[in-house]
């Protein structure tokens, strides 16, 4: 077999892989069929040294979500045409250096939308009713010692106020609006297809927010977007979900407020430092952590899969991207 | 004001209060203005001595969900007639010898059934995304040693068997189909206001179902309808979660086939001898357990605490009773 593929295997497109990528580490053997892969993680050269000997030609690149593509990487890569990165957020990317470079840039657009938003609604089910706390109280044998169990809080009629109404805010409020939720949003504009009360000014959405769920891009713009005064506009009696990127918030402040009880409770997916969480969050019973995982299903990474290599293939043959975000128009 | 108030205190009507529910201890003041209070677990004498001595012209009774009302302890309240229970199932009070013995029964009624259906998303939700299980794996540090964490499960898609479609699997319903899950239901009998597939059999309900979730009342033709066959049938990708009572599932079974990886996991809030919960659960990753706190919420607890003591009211005024489930035809 090996023999009579030869030549075949030699036309196999190259790819550099950073990061790598969970999707990759999951479908090494299918990338490694469709594609030729640079593995620099396996070198004992530097990142940089690796890239300066062994992809100097190399025209692809498959980026995980939290790898750093700068332009101090792109620099390494002089024939770089193609990035597609493994996650919808492209906060780890430098667009403006791709542009000026003719590379175009695909992402796993809306794939993970639903996925992103289900977890959304089990942190806040789980802050809300005290799931895992629930769960550690009866598998520490207390149930029996301790009798009935604290109450926590009911959904129906709780005012969640959504931060960024993109794929996945539509997602969440379509899920919280079945609890009975009601519903209003912060976004960069207002959007002329739902039928939510928009606020341009989020601490004002803070303010009227039993809960806030942040679900927005990282920008220059939603950096420390929730800071103090945000925090303490949602009150004592507000919850903050964060399923989009740690440094939406100001987490230092975030501690802070959760330690002093200035806000009731947090269900947070991510960190400003991944995978580096506050100790102080370890042992606050109404926090739950979880570890950048909402987008962490059998399911999602399969269509991932099929996605990433698509939009390879289609780079190789010259075809229109599946899910550009930036494409060369040199 | 207390002798201001004196001839009215006499009036004061008496209740004996069984269990006591949870309810009661976190209104007691307020229950103990509107009605005199018997308080037999305050008393040395064993409850059936504390009945006998205190209780023989006590009329109204206010019962847990977990206090059994059996035909030995109606024998010991000759003037009993009528009890409120702050459960919306029935299973713990014998309602043939109410009937007999022309005691008016009401129940919590629906006030619960969205905070239940809540819960069982909940826990869904968590067995599927790890949730508590991820927040256990940040919360131990273990995220920075151990890197990307397990890959869940999408529910979009999940077919999802609901047992007992009455209110509160109406509203779980309702609730996972904003997910994306498809719904079937077995029940007493086919109801005609909801398009999903009717089994009349549970086991098929199960061999084509991806979920069962619990919502039926525990009764003897549900007492462990949930059986070996059935969990079989689900299968070792299926998932169980049980809200309802614990005895609709053979525990012993249930265990066997979760440490034998038959079925892929379970959420439960039920048990069928609580707070003992079987200790081979407590180290099982695929489970999540919940000390039966479905109803566990500050904002349903208020409307019990109005509904238990309106019940009351209107039968010491003769008066129509609120959510009478037995009413005596005498």
């Amino acid at each position: 077999m090996a023999e009579d593929n030869a030549p075949y295997v030699q036309q196999i497109p190259e790819i550099i892989v950073l990061g790598p990528p969970v999707v990759f580490k999951r479908y090494e053997k299918e990338f490694s069929l469709k594609f030729r892969i640079l593995r620099p993680w396996e070198s004992t050269l530097s990142l940089s040294e690796f890239l300066l000997a062994h992809a100097q030609n190399t025209k692809a690149a498959l980026c995980s979500g939290t790898f750093s593509l700068s332009a101090a990487i792109l620099d390494c890569l002089p024939s770089l045409r193609f990035v597609v990165t493994t996650s919808a957020g492209l906060n780890h990317i430098d667009l403006p250096e791709c542009r000026r470079r003719h590379i175009s840039v695909a992402n796993a657009s809306t794939i993970f939308s639903a996925d992103v938003a289900d977890l959304a609604v089990g942190l806040l089910l789980d802050v809300m009713r005290k799931i895992s706390a629930g769960n550690r109280f009866v598998k520490n044998g207390l149930w029996p010692k301790s009798g009935d169990y604290l109450l926590g809080f009911k959904l129906g009629g709780k005012k969640v106020g959504i931060v960024g109404l993109g794929s996945i805010g539509i997602e969440i409020a379509r899920r919280l609006e079945a609890f009975g939720c009601i519903i209003s949003y912060h976004s960069r504009e207002k959007k002329s297809f739902v039928p939510y009360p928009f606020y341009t000014d989020i601490r004002e959405l803070a303010a009227v927010s039993d809960v806030l769920v942040l679900c927005c891009a990282l920008t220059k713009q939603t950096h420390h977007l929730i800071n103090r005064e945000v925090l303490l506009a949602l009150g004592k009696e507000g919850l903050i979900v964060n399923i989009a990127r740690g440094a939406i918030i100001d987490e230092k402040e975030l501690v802070q407020c959760l330690q002093q009880g200035l806000i009731a409770g947090a269900g947070l997916d991510v960190f400003e430092i991944e995978p580096h969480v506050p100790q102080a969050l370890f042992t606050l019973e109404n926090v739950v952590l979880s570890p950048h995982s909402a987008v962490f299903t059998e399911e999602s990474f399969g269509d991932l899969y099929e996605l990433m290599s698509d939009n390879l293939e289609a780079f190789f043959s010259n075809k229109p991207l599946l899910s550009p975000v930036l494409h060369d128009q040199s």
